[in-house]
């Protein structure tokens, strides 16, 4: 593959040659294609005549959702009428070809539609299935309605989300929309290593994969399900900070931004008393072990901020930078898109959209030996059936082959 | 495979036959190969004389690490000292016959043992190398000292992770190792996936791929960086409401619990006002459509507080339920560990430890057809060391054969 035919483009990304259906809308499985378009699969996106109702979030140009121009980059769109016979017919078709499936309907809801594991693995065995959904295939839940918060909520994220005793302002939501990102995540990972298996192996059958909302935030917690089993422990929220190192936790700054200092180990600790004017503090008993400082945390975090109050985030940001004390500010959006590392890494980078014009992309979240960020952006979203004669003239050559 | 010894257990799992190496520590890396090794592949862990420094963190018995128990399961450990001689030997014999290897040292470091990507190809040009970093490979960050929480704060999250407008307390963490997370589930994705490209072409070689925290968290910001790119608009954190739909909050319980309502359809909000005994304020103009109860969202919020406030959160839940009103209190571990939907999909499990004795494993995040939860957790996290005998007999074997 990529050895062969260097100059080739696409055919260097490790997934060139991976034939993936989208039945997808909203953000889970889109997200999944997404990240598996970025490495090079081929990615056709099944739609409903009228469009995956993603495209009518956020702002837009010209009745172009501006996020649908990353969300959709890289991907095939096909419109077609689930409950048509005709396009089921051209949906089967699809599916003949294709090495995985990727869907996020209600469960049920593709059975409804005569177009379940069964019926596609008649179609083709091989086809490797994937399905996303709120609380998963089966369990007493499995048909409540599922909306955006009930991941982080019942997965067990926002109950940690929170600053340990405040009860006056409810734990904010992430602000993005993790449960649906990490099923996405999950799903796209699982479908790779059932490509995995079936490649090579003629005799191989596709698998099912049932991945959900609530498992995908639940397999977050870390140690915390065993320390329940044990010990009956129930993790707390506890903020910015970490109970078991100091000082580290978020400062208020004089612009209303918020700095993050690591500066728990010794000799880091004396390295930020100096720089912030306090290097008396630094020698003193109370202050001289980790274990002493978390004990008297209260009051170095009181002279920390004392000091950050005083500057604007970035400013005290370079001041701790210079005298070598891990920190960083709450990176917001234009603090990313503006940063040195992130435009030196591409990270960010303008792409010419058809539709839009020119939109920052942001990279695909894997660097590869000998391909540029760049190149992973092969084109952006398209409009809703914008491939349809495409992909349905291939189709045709393919079978008369 | 799975479909020619159905019987044969492990090989029942996509990636049964897929060999990885862990040159990880703490959890990014070993994340990675832990959803990996659920997946069924072969995962070796090549740990330090004394171990990896995660083994020493959180609660423990009897010396052990009780997260580790499902940090480290279904993997083997072998120890390894990286600066000698001998013991580098043994590992290029593991490399020679491994697919992939995941890593997440500082960047240079694997470099300085003589390990870096050039020695390895050297010694198996096939080798899939995933690399985890806290800023990537390159770029003027790479050899900033990363912490824990970076990737949050400069990917973007913790930004958003915070109530409008309150400046007294710091914007929460997301109380998991949300960027290690991430980074991990790409970098095991992107290696599933070089391994797809290698899988079956002989002349095909091991990529390199370069996964970062800060990328990792970045990548989920959604349609914020056209936004900023277009319009210059930077998102501001919004807290636990959602601007455009109303009611949509999460609401104070009586026995400081949380919980979060789905309330701004017109039907379930009418629902909803029923069920708190407000039927009347469903009926008022002002709250007629989600748009007029966003401008009045204050009220409405306020309203249902005051009945929310009434009951322990588990009761005014499922008063809404039986009203099908979608909603969810904020889980702790106790609520997921004994919710019945966790029990029926066996996502929480006891698991007998040999070195501690029962504990609660969470499932792996993703259900497989024909596969239980319980078959894909074969083992716990081992000691330190544990199959150093059993690694080597099994590499002496192989190139003896």
């Amino acid at each position: 593959m990529s050895e062969k035919d260097p100059a080739a483009g696409p055919a260097r990304l490790p997934l060139a040659g991976l034939r993936i259906l989208e039945l997808g809308h909203y953000i889970a499985a889109p997200f999944a294609t997404r990240l598996l378009a970025d490495l090079g699969a081929e990615v056709i996106k099944v739609e409903p005549p009228e469009g995956d109702p993603v495209r009518g979030w956020g702002s837009e140009v010209g009745g172009h959702a501006v996020w649908f121009s990353v969300h959709g980059r890289n991907k095939l769109s096909v419109t077609l009428n689930l409950k048509d016979a005709g396009d089921k017919a051209k949906l089967r078709r699809l599916v003949a070809r294709s090495d995985a499936l990727v869907e996020n309907f209600r469960p049920g809801q593709l059975e409804r539609y005569g177009l379940g594991p069964a019926e596609l693995h008649a179609v083709n065995p091989r086809l490797v299935i994937a399905r996303i959904s709120g609380y998963g295939q089966d369990g007493p839940y499995r048909d409540k309605p599922a909306f955006g918060a009930i991941g982080e909520a019942m997965g067990g994220l926002r109950h940690l989300t929170a600053n340990p005793g405040q009860t006056t302002l409810p734990p904010p939501r992430c602000g993005v929309s993790i449960s649906d990102d990490l099923a996405g995540m999950y799903a796209a990972m699982a479908l790779v290593a059932g490509c995995w298996q079936v490649k090579g192996d003629p005799a191989a059958r596709g698998r099912i994969i049932d991945v959900d909302l609530v498992g995908s935030v639940f397999s977050l917690m870390e140690g915390m399900l065993p320390e329940y089993g044990l010990f009956g422990w129930v993790r707390q929220p506890q903020g910015a900070a970490i109970k078991t190192a100091a000082p580290t936790n978020t400062y208020p700054c004089a612009d209303g931004k918020w700095l993050c200092i690591a500066g728990n180990s010794d000799l880091i600790f004396r390295r930020l008393m100096a720089a912030i004017g306090r290097p008396e503090a630094a020698a003193e008993p109370r202050f001289a072990t980790n274990a002493l400082r978390c004990e008297n945390v209260a009051e170095l975090d009181a002279m920390i901020a004392a000091w950050t109050r005083t500057l604007p985030a970035a400013e005290a940001e370079a001041v701790l930078e210079t005298a070598e004390v891990p920190c960083s500010r709450l990176y917001d959006m234009r603090d990313c898109a503006e940063d040195p590392h992130f435009r030196a890494r591409q990270m960010v980078m303008p792409v010419q959209d058809p539709l839009i014009g020119e939109v920052l992309h942001p990279a695909a979240p894997f660097r590869l030996d000998g391909v540029s960020p760049r190149e992973m952006v092969r084109w952006t979203g398209p409009a809703a059936g914008a491939h349809n004669e495409q992909v349905f003239e291939m189709l045709a050559k393919e079978e008369g082959a």
